[in-house]
């Protein structure tokens, strides 16, 4: 992609609304744009790192064995008043009335509908376990939305639900999960604590959130420095062992009971950015998902629901991976691999050399910026760093005269003089 | 994919409901679910024919230069006050009243904000053209909805717009997007006919409609028989020569002025996939995007917008392509690739050969879904018809006992006796 005709309107100064570094950069990188109240477009950079953010989540839950699906953005209030929560939910819950007077609402989660799927199909018990997932626009009317998309009201979100026979099955389906969120925010260049949660009226220990630490992040939680230390084996975690660390959301800890020593107790602010809940009979019990079991028995199905905030998550990887002069992407999410970063737009040799480079580059499979404005090298180095994609390949007379290329590794900042050749490699080993 | 694994509910019956048969055999393939009126769930099967649309749209959209953004569902009533349309759209917009009372709706297309982004990010004729698009589900809160997806409320739909210095710019965008629905179509084996629709105030000839001939279509069209003969070259379409030739909705047709013989004028009733629309200043006007020109003069952006339905294709896909059994995919938008039909799962030589095939297909990287499960063989080769895959491979004692396998054409019915390293090479020649 050339950035001439490329939407990125990127800005030098710090927009006074956006309180955090996540919202501040990803405005000026012209990454998003809010269109009303915690109501956000997606601008071309920005949508490119979401989509890598999705794509990682859905390749994971594939793996997994979930199966996706696509449930509607508006759903019946009929719905909602079958398992009771329609009265519940109080404001955040976004009500709508259609031209005949039926009553619907943007759904800010989907327990009710799946299970009314799963009802529908599903009608023995050799038919389970299913897990079933989807990825869509959800909508909570929050009193008061901040910081971006990191507290939107028009979120995306990764809602996966677990149906099995049994509580056992059911701790096989969320011991799953667990260990497919920890490859997901790993693969995303992420290091994401699970913290035991509050289950609520459900009980038991089957209830975690996963969160990144920052000093940003709305949520306190208490943990054994163990995480700090940890070197995760995401192909083969023990998630056992996992879960036995003391990590817990602070309404949960409990200084006198709590098994950790004080030297070894850290507290910390996270950014949630998963959810894993186990809630056995609740759904399926008041809305009659039922199967037949071996012996003609009737089996109340067992639930369980995870979650993750696609739309949150580059904001959260922004907030742990950034540095004054913008953002520092992972590879796994940046928007585009390399910048490439033509010096002087006026030199037809530099011109001819950068547009080779560029073919060359696209050839070989290897997704690029390239930098071909009008603009001084200083406004270009800035923008590049800004919006933070892995590597930069600088191009300019003096390159030329050597018949080297300049590439500068984004986090770290180390520069190395190289061939078109050995850049290929590198880009592509 | 395993079909015992596999949520696909497969009804025996047609369901009551469903008047055309796209709708009756999405219900009876286990695609969709209906939600609320006009509303739908898309099922495991549905959802891969839905994002194999998506794709093709995604890159043709791509390779004609627009890039892609993601505008939220939600929009704020002040932005469609701003051009006027507030007002006039009337009941078919769902109109929301947020917890502070502010007036929001449902977005039913969106020419008022992405006519605001580019206001604020595009301020010099340098900057142009531009064409943005985005894939995202919309409302129209139809007063009857019907036929399933085909005239759903909610809905998916690509929607781009142009933006161009001057009336030459914008002809020369709109034949660009002209060319790529024409190739979108041909690519999901449709044969779309570009019909000239009513510009309405606008006035001139930039508005065509693409229509999928059937009966079932909602539309009347008028044309010239040419286009029952016409092989289109899709890589490089004659725009102009397309453009010329006779194809009209029946509000444009004149019999009296016609100039198409009567033996060459065919009617006949269409499905609309796609529409393209050059509206000029309409609401750049309204909306103030204004650039500064080359002399420093005000230019007003001259539009265009560019719509395809993306969830209303698989339904038009199979008005085009089914037969009495069933669907019949185009290899380009197929939920899977191949069926694999087990005929004794009882026999464990028969069973250790299909594991084996399976195996080797997803090791060839070719899309399996494997009938394993315990049913007859009757109710298995019905299952595979009416879900449409473009591929069945039988394996049964009678195949195994002369080393061939039976690979049936889904289109047509041909059967041949291969190898399984013969049906390895079709399958991904």
């Amino acid at each position: 992609m050339r950035l001439s005709e490329f939407v990125l309107p990127t800005l030098k100064e710090t927009p006074a609304e956006a309180q955090i570094v996540s919202h501040q950069l990803m405005l000026r990188a012209g990454m998003i744009r809010q269109e009303s109240v915690g109501i956000y477009s997606w601008l071309p950079l920005g949508l490119r790192v979401m989509k890598n953010v999705e794509a990682i989540i859905r390749e994971e839950q594939n793996l997994a064995g979930a199966q996706e699906i696509l449930m509607p953005t508006i759903q019946s209030a009929d719905l909602w008043r079958e398992s009771g929560r329609y009265d519940d939910y109080g404001k955040e819950m976004l009500r709508i009335e259609d031209r005949h007077g039926r009553d619907l609402l943007y759904g800010p989660t989907n327990e009710e509908m799946v299970t009314a799927i799963l009802r529908d199909y599903i009608k023995s018990y050799r038919e389970l376990p299913v897990n079933l997932y989807h990825i869509q626009w959800k909508f909570r009317d929050e009193v008061r939305p901040r910081f971006g998309v990191m507290r939107g009201r028009e979120f995306l979100m990764k809602d996966a639900y677990s149906f099995d026979l049994d509580l056992e099955g059911a701790k096989k389906s969320y011991d799953n999960m667990f260990a497919t969120y920890l490859r997901t925010f790993t693969r995303m260049g992420l290091k994401a604590v699970p913290v035991r949660a509050d289950p609520g009226a459900i009980g038991g220990d089957m209830s975690h959130e996963f969160h990144i630490l920052t000093g940003t992040g709305e949520s306190a939680i208490f943990y054994d420095v163990i995480y700090d230390e940890l070197t995760l084996d995401v192909d083969n975690p023990d998630v056992e062992a996992l879960q036995s660390i003391y990590a817990v959301e602070e309404k949960l800890h409990d200084p006198v009971s709590c098994p950790v020593a004080g030297d070894r107790l850290k507290q910390a602010r996270g950014i949630e950015v998963g959810h894993i809940f186990y809630f056995g009979t609740k759904y399926s019990k008041a809305m009659g998902l039922v199967v037949d079991g071996p012996e003609g028995e009737r089996i109340i199905v067992e639930m369980g629901s995870y979650g993750i905030g696609v739309s949150r998550l580059p904001a959260a990887i922004i907030e742990a991976s950034h540095d004054k002069n913008g953002i520092i992407w992972p590879d796994s999410v940046a928007p585009f691999a390399v910048g490439l970063v033509n010096l002087k737009v006026a030199d037809k040799a530099c011109v001819s050399q950068c547009e080779d480079i560029y073919n060359r580059l696209r050839e070989a499979g290897i997704d690029v910026l390239y930098d071909d404005r009008d603009e001084r090298p200083g406004a270009k180095f800035a923008d590049m760093d800004l919006i933070g994609l892995p590597w930069q390949l600088v191009v300019g007379p003096r390159e030329l005269a050597v018949d080297r290329l300049e590439l500068k590794r984004r986090d770290g900042g180390a520069r190395e003089e190289l061939s078109l050749e050995s850049v290929l490699a590198k880009l592509t080993g």
